[in-house]
């Protein structure tokens, strides 16, 4: 569904700066993009790893797609979002 | 900064459905797009209207764009999304 070389990080509860980390070391690791996976009230988090993590890397990365999504879970609809990042050098 | 025929709907705590109607109501009224904007823990709220919208009004509108952005409100950072939705007929 994605590219090899992209990691898709499911943001929950855990704090922010923890988040920004798995990234940032993702990047330094090759990853070319990192998705960052929100669901339901988690879905403002992802946005706020968003710009710790943009906040940190400044212009080395972009924003390259936002979607917005539904899916079902234990039978129920659920709202994500997912944040597509690139690292550009 | 948007175009004339645009209406920003903010989403805030009011329930669920009042926003879907007004985005209903709106397009009626010969609005060609409409963009939720939901700020912090209301992020994950534009996200469930869009859907609930999407549920009642189907192929006639379309996702047109989905921004995250962070602004300045009284001295701190805040995230937002806004969700640019387009009636295609």
């Amino acid at each position: 569904m994605y590219a090899p070389n992209t990691k898709i990080i499911d943001i929950e509860r855990r704090p922010i700066e923890d988040y920004v980390f798995e990234a940032v070391i993702s990047f330094q690791a090759g990853v070319n993009e990192i998705i960052l996976k929100g669901r339901g009230d988690f879905i403002s988090r992802a946005v706020d790893v968003y710009w710790a993590l943009k906040d940190r890397l400044g212009d080395s990365i972009e924003l390259s797609n936002v979607e917005i999504g539904s899916e079902r879970i234990r039978g129920r609809m659920r709202s994500y979002i997912a944040i597509h990042i690139r690292r550009k050098y």
